[in-house]
């Protein structure tokens, strides 16, 4: 067979260069193993006179990405640009002209998937994108491939660095949010506006697609319930690690009976819980599968050389495909009712602060009664100079849920309404 | 495409049974994501009168596995008979015929992995193991394919559940080994002769299959030291506790200056190490990837479902490259220098138990220091009714501490020379 692949490039960023070198580094014990050649031959930018870490030869940059997509001596397309446009409309020029496609952009298949699954398969032709959720950690081919022959019933993944290590710096030295927010933008860990990591809006794009593979099923980013971490204060904190827990920042996607449950927040995980020992900027992603029951994989879910390790797995794959006329099935999604959150149902931590009367505690256990929620645990506890009630219910609806604490926001008694966090992994 | 794959199964024990259970409540779900039906043809039984689980139509079930592999109807072969012989021939014979072959054969595999990896790319035919370490556990095809572009430094893991049962159980009740061991046996996580498991020689054939793969180097498991978790005693647990570790049985495996280590052994880990907190059976791979740096894959490392979610997995890849004339690229194994055990380096935990003395720590230091091994700590605790000392030392040469521990055993001072186990992560 033809030994050389021509790669083609959309964008040349943080990833895109780390991709070049590693390429550059690992090509020769790629050609050993594989007996493909990878050769970039074309790479487009926004500027050809910026300095970048790794140099390309003569004629390789342009400024015209639609030149890379439809040039023949491109066999694979490798997109990591960023956003939505023009990455949609050059990844499905780069399907029209027969060429495969690595891509690590999350937005763009959380916002565009099942359309770019779709033209994929029509045009035959692969589809990869094991870098567009949590970095280097092989996810998305273990869920294609390794559980082709199962059913998985749960993910839940920690899938935000950024967040992650903000909670751990929480946990660990009892920093306030806005404190270990801003340690985490001076280590470079968030960004100078870090609304999409905070408000769990990264979290949730990768859920959406998550979702998508795990279940087979049409899941877009703005199917998905998004909560963030903004609220979180060193009390809850205190509290879940008196009560043998720790809060993470979770995407939970669920099959129930054909439906599809998916939503980003944070919650209260036991200690002895596999998620809970991963810290600092770390993802993982751990499910249950029907057969296989419990599994997680663990690892780096951002950073320049851990996606650019993932794009070069699948790109080698597609270029071994490509020189063998065949492709990786794409998975045919179908369409489910995504079940609102509303319906669902979780435990639930609620943080009180209660003017200390005489019967208090039985008017603010008549609201969560009145509404069809059940009382597990009652702890009080003096935190610093205050008192605070923190209320453990059993397994409740989300709606009902809501109505308890609108109720008790109109309680005299209720000095202040605290945190809600659903609480994971008790029942 | 021919939407019909048969397939022929060599045994039908627990594993195999669990297999023919999947296949039959999954197919339906297969078939409408991948395009293929899979129908079990052919089954090879020891024993036709035996009753089983599962039941198969008439004229399945056939006394003669040579038939299987022979068999013009069966597309891939399924080998769940385990041990060397005659699995090894079967396979073979499979290849001969043109067919691809899945197995969770550990003790083929590692006994005779390279000879087969041989046999199936000149065959030009898939050989699929992803069941044959850490059952369950998508661990092989990310090695062989999401790591593809990168190189794996160093692999680490709990790889066999009935110790790392055992191991738990001794750290969280302070039960000896014996009685761990009883446990694990009134549960069924421990064979009545439970050598293979405790002695490490389980771990060792799955660290050789790991090795292999993860570098592309023969390994088999005649290479692999191996030194199992009898001796641990309870004062041996309690103080790595004190130190902030667990212990684990470990398999490790290092890629170094193009020559590979590979070895199972009892390990002293920080408790904040991914490992620490794998409990009970299960199992968990840790890895370093030079690009994608750390990665962790956990879950059930054994048991008939989880063991046949991984079977069928590689399954259906099977069936479907079939149906394609194509096949997953085979490994090509090198040759490479085992690096022997004498050579490598640790650092060490050694317990021992001293007659008090004037001038004995000299003493015992001097022993150290003579065969170049250096002391980082000397912790005398109190441990019930006796005074132990324990030497955690800097990184040693195996063959330098082996010297150093020979040297103790000499010194009239020491009562008793007690575990020497290795520490890992301190770095």
């Amino acid at each position: 067979m033809d030994a050389s692949v021509g790669i083609g490039m959309l964008g040349c960023g943080n990833v895109g260069s780390a991709l070049a070198t590693l390429v550059d580094e690992h090509g020769a014990d790629v050609a050993a193993r594989t007996g493909v050649e990878l050769r970039i031959v074309r790479v487009a930018v926004r500027d050809l006179a910026k300095t970048r870490p790794v140099t390309f030869d003569d004629g390789v940059l342009v400024d015209d990405p639609t030149a890379v997509v439809n040039d023949p001596e491109v066999d694979v397309v490798v997109e990591v640009m960023g956003g939505v446009e023009p990455a949609r409309t050059l990844t499905l020029a780069a399907f029209q002209a027969g060429r495969p496609v690595v891509t690590g952009n999350k937005e763009l298949l959380a916002a565009a998937g099942p359309e770019l699954f779709d033209a994929a398969a029509k045009a035959e032709v692969d589809l990869l994108f094991e870098a567009a959720v949590a970095g280097g950690i092989p996810l998305i081919r273990p869920l294609r491939e390794s559980l082709a022959g199962d059913r998985v019933l749960r993910v839940m993944g920690i899938v935000n660095g950024t967040t992650n290590f903000i909670l751990t710096r929480m946990a660990e030295s009892g920093a306030t949010f806005a404190d270990a927010l801003a340690e985490a933008q001076s280590l470079g860990y968030a960004e100078a506006d870090p609304t999409a990591d905070v408000e769990g809006l990264d979290a949730g794009a990768k859920a959406a697609i998550i979702a998508s593979i795990a279940f087979g099923v049409r899941v877009v980013a703005d199917d998905v319930y998004c909560e963030g971490i903004t609220s979180i204060t060193p009390a809850d904190i205190a509290f879940a690690d008196r009560l043998g827990h720790v809060i993470k920042l979770l995407a939970v996607a669920d099959a129930v009976d054909g439906e599809v449950a998916v939503r980003v927040h944070p919650a209260m995980i036991p200690k002895d819980h596999p998620l809970a020992s991963v810290r600092d900027a770390f993802n993982a992603v751990f499910l249950e599968g029907e057969a296989v029951g419990e599994l997680m994989f663990y690892g780096r879910g951002a950073g320049g050389r851990p996606t650019a390790s993932a794009l070069l797995g699948d790109l080698v794959d597609a270029a071994v495909n490509r020189r063998r006329g065949t492709h990786a099935t794409v998975a045919t999604l179908r369409d489910a009712r995504i079940r609102p959150l509303d319906e669902l149902s979780s435990q639930f931590y609620l943080q009180l602060q209660l003017f200390d009367r005489p019967g208090v505690l039985a008017d603010v256990a008549r609201v969560f009664g009145d509404n069809g929620v059940s009382i597990r645990d009652v702890v009080q506890q003096p935190l610093r100079d205050e008192a605070r009630d923190v209320f453990i219910t059993h397994r409740a609806r989300e709606s009902d849920m809501r109505a308890t604490v609108a109720g008790l926001h109109a309680l005299e008694c209720v000095d202040r309404v605290g945190s809600l966090i659903r609480v994971i992994g008790q029942e």
